[in-house]
């Protein structure tokens, strides 16, 4: 989801259903409206209605421009063009024993993109270091991103008990963002400096044994 | 290293070597100091002697304190009561193939420990929010955890590559790190909420093929 320029005037986009005019900045406004209602509600809590309330448009406006709230708030926090639905099938489709080295890549390669760096760095901080924040990541992390791909790979296989997929997921999610908080953040040159696929064929084994062991 | 109670007149402790007389307001400053040294030439950078200077102390009464710059360090990132080189020694020294139990187990009970967790989180947030802050943590990570465990363990084992071993400790901290992100900072209820010794037998096969491959 690449932004267009601004048009002067800003009607350049298709007029859609709703109370106003949609250009770039009702979107920017809505996105904007949405960032506050994850931080009063959580993820969970937050709803479109409340997010289009807040931002003074109709719900369908929502609708028009996201699948739902997890694009929304994937977008809220600054993940531009990577959808959760797009990064849960891109983990789950394929052999099941390349679970793990999927996983790594499509993780990775999302995060290495260079226009990606700074917002996913400034996606953690603000997790880190504000508790609402921290609320609505771990929220979306749980219901939209780690929760679905194991419930996914788990379907067909009833043996899975329930609390145990709820740990694998933690387990994938410390990794995966251990390993951004290392490779990004912290910038510990023994893996800021890794090329990606050397990192991805180190933890797709990892990856393997906590998602599809 | 559990702080004594302040003595009314603070002249309780022994006289030390030294130009000034030593209590707790003298120690607590070269911490101060140490920590502003550490954070405008990183962990590498800073000198015994550079922190020395800026207290207005003489460099043995550092030496009396703590065993070194590294000890110093992780009390300046409020790591209390464990030091580095007893951290390593816990997770070097026992059977090999029981490295990544170990190494799972003494990160999270140390960081577990009630008092511990808010200086934990502390010292990440300043991580994550300040590039000095990473900087000095990076180079502490690498120079005086994770580098000393892979070498103590690669002893008498020629044939590891150091190449390699640089980052097999930097997957090891992206794991452990990572865990602590999402248990205290993050508080993914899936891991937050888990036993110590459940997550450590998750990750003990995770560190084990790490660091001791």
């Amino acid at each position: 989801m690449t932004r267009p320029p601004a048009a002067a005037g800003g009607r350049s986009a298709p007029r859609p259903r709703g109370r106003r005019p949609a250009g770039e900045d009702t979107r920017g406004n809505i996105v904007a409206a949405a960032g506050s209602e994850f931080a009063a509600h959580g993820y969970a809590g937050a709803s479109l209605r409340g997010i289009a309330r807040r931002a003074g448009v109709d719900p369908a406006l929502l609708h028009h421009y996201w699948d739902g709230k997890a694009e929304l708030f994937a977008e809220t926090m600054q993940v531009h063009g990577v959808s959760p639905s797009a990064l849960i099938a891109r983990v789950v489709d394929g052999p099941r024993d390349r679970v793990g080295e999927r996983a790594a890549r499509s993780f990775l390669s999302m995060w290495d993109r260079p226009e990606q760096r700074p917002r996913f760095v400034a996606m953690l901080r603000s997790a880190v270091t504000d508790d609402e924040s921290a609320r609505a990541l771990r929220e979306f992390l749980a219901s939209e991103i780690f929760g679905p791909i194991v419930l996914a790979l788990d379907d067909g296989e009833p043996s899975m008990e329930p609390v145990d997929r709820r740990v694998r997921g933690g387990l994938a999610a410390s990794q995966l963002l251990g390993m951004a908080l290392m490779r990004y953040v912290i910038q510990l040159p023994e893996v800021a400096d890794s090329e990606p696929e050397d990192l991805v064929r180190h933890l797709a084994p990892t990856m393997q044994r906590y998602l599809a062991p």
